[in-house]
């Protein structure tokens, strides 16, 4: 769909991208330290930062989105920090190990795979645990499918506690509404290759006036993701370290086509691609993994038959059908498949897609 | 030079890239879990262990060259641990700067801007000092112009110690012979955008087994510049985190394209045109900045006269010729211009620098 025998690409990131944004990623290379950079670079953060609803200042990061997840625990938490590390699935997962390698004292609390987390139980725990540094979780799970409750988390978190909220973003932010300000967000993380209609390379972050307050008493070691290093280098429109202009390139056309389209319309259009998506797949007689009433908009977990062999089922689809599809991580490996949906999606994408699916599945199951 | 009415670039990195190039990495996303990137990985791999003359792992990391620095430091030392730092200007300090972040106890050895470090200064501090665990430097300083002796440092830390060599390549590995097995170097740090002819966005490093051993023992926290992610997911073709695609896909033809070409002859290209950028530059009656044996192959540092305000030349050089030329940095901020020549260098890319620096210091001098 993308260009003739060009696969469909229906991970949940990174996506396939137009040919207009392709174009600009072989762009010529410019110089990082000059006026076009400096000019680049106030449009991006300033589009960016409405895309976020914020007036904290924002960073870009030459790395992947994980490299975001540890600029936001190495700026804020030193070792020893009491942090709750609410996890939902394997991103939540790798949070939590993040903050541990850097020495925090962290406490998790679990749920099970396709569910949110439960309000309650953050509230109890947050009770429990006196002094709580910091609170991190995922907001979108694209090993499950699942959103989190973002906004409710946050404000259980504000009526309980001082503590920090760090939030990796990575595959919701730009496809679904994060009000970083009115919500009280301390550090998003996001990344390029994800809603943002970017090849990867490019993670982004905002940083709230809290977790400046954070930074200066925090211990951790950093160097290449020192907020300061990028904050000190934005005033002069600098990057501290020579970024990945390609991406820079596409992100900065991305994002002002977004705020052009309107974030709301954006987010409107994620969320009719995945009420497609869901309504598709159950039209197929398949069952979702996620909870309905946190069905990410931006990836589509449905669960496979019991029967179906799940590696054989998603060898079948690229074969057959040219459709690159998601399979299950770790516990959910062989069970489920997973349909991306973000960033540049056309419904025929989608539809193509499930067609798929149905197909390969006809074949498997007869 | 590369196309109407696009500057020529003559930064020590970003250099301008052939179009073949640029059109690469305006390629279509791929599956990065997929046989396509495996298959990508493995040729990367092996052609980079060709340039690098080594059978130890290399790892590609999407991050700047400072990342790469960073990950130098993380796998192999811990709080504490003696470090030796040679320093001969910007780069070598940042490298220092890097290894006391994380705690390491650094003894550093300043030398003047323009001179390579002097190898008996070396063997006597690594003889007063006992228990060295690592020797750092940057192999070749962008900001000065000017290459370390490095195969001759590598010898006198063997004759005088046990501790590990990790060299910031950055702006030197791919222009220049670096014999990693031969001249017993543990990590080597290089970036894309400098001699291997691609944007800028993914750091590689190699890894000897002492550095493994190193890193066993190492207690610096570290979770996205961990080698240990890169080594086990290399095992499987993968990266560990979403890579920066556009970048990897130049990568992949440009490092065949130096493999095809043979390391000796590329090198031997290197060494021409930066005689030839040398020999320009004198035969308009500059002065180098580096003492002329250790000039650099992929950058040349030009004094400018006295009375010239360095600011206004490289602007006027922009305005009136369209060339980019490197500024001084730190205290040699207005006092040299330099011109880079690392990749992808026609000669006509220089004379044309040459002439507009010359045209622009006529109106300046006169």
């Amino acid at each position: 769909m993308t260009s003739q025998n060009q696969p469909n690409l229906r991970l949940p990131g990174p996506v396939p991208l137009p040919d207009d944004i392709l174009k600009l990623a072989g762009s010529q290379m410019i110089n990082h330290r000059g006026p076009e950079y400096a000019d680049m670079l106030e449009k991006m953060s300033a589009n960016l930062k409405t895309v976020f609803m914020t007036n904290n200042d924002v960073y870009f990061i030459t790395s992947s989105g994980t490299g975001a997840m540890e600029a936001a625990i190495v700026n804020t938490i030193s070792p020893g920090d009491k942090i709750l590390s609410i996890i939902i699935g394997v991103f939540g997962e790798r949070f939590a190990e993040i903050a541990e390698a850097y020495g925090g004292d962290v406490t998790t609390l679990n749920f099970d795979l396709g569910q949110a987390a439960d309000l309650d139980q953050i509230r109890e725990t947050l009770r429990e645990i006196s002094n709580v540094k910091a609170v991190i979780f995922t907001h979108n799970e694209s090993s499950t499918g699942v959103s989190n409750p973002l906004e409710e988390i946050c404000n259980v978190v504000h009526e309980e506690s001082e503590a920090l909220i760090l939030v990796d973003a990575v595959s919701s932010a730009g496809g679904v509404p994060i009000a970083v300000d009115a919500w009280g967000i301390d550090v998003v993380a996001t990344a390029s290759q994800k809603s943002w209609i970017s090849p990867p390379g490019i993670a982004m972050i905002t940083f709230s006036k809290k977790a400046w307050e954070a930074h200066q008493k925090s211990t951790s070691p950093k160097y290449y993701l020192d907020v300061q290093q990028y904050e000190d280098y934005l005033q002069i429109g600098q990057p501290p370290f020579t970024p990945c202009l390609s991406v820079m390139f596409t992100l900065e056309i991305a994002l002002k086509s977004m705020v052009d389209e309107g974030i709301e319309n954006v987010f409107a259009r994620h969320h009719q691609i995945a009420q497609h998506t869901r309504d598709g797949a159950k039209a197929l007689g398949l069952e979702l993994l996620p909870d309905p009433r946190f069905a990410s908009n931006t990836v589509t977990a449905i669960k496979l038959p019991e029967e179906v062999d799940g590696k054989e089922f998603l060898s079948r689809v690229i074969k057959n059908h040219n459709v690159i599809l998601g399979g299950g991580q770790k516990s959910l490996t062989g069970k489920i498949f997973r349909i991306g949906h973000m960033g540049w999606v056309e419904k025929s994408h989608i539809d193509e897609a499930l067609a798929a699916a149905e197909d390969t599945l006809k074949t498997m199951t007869s």
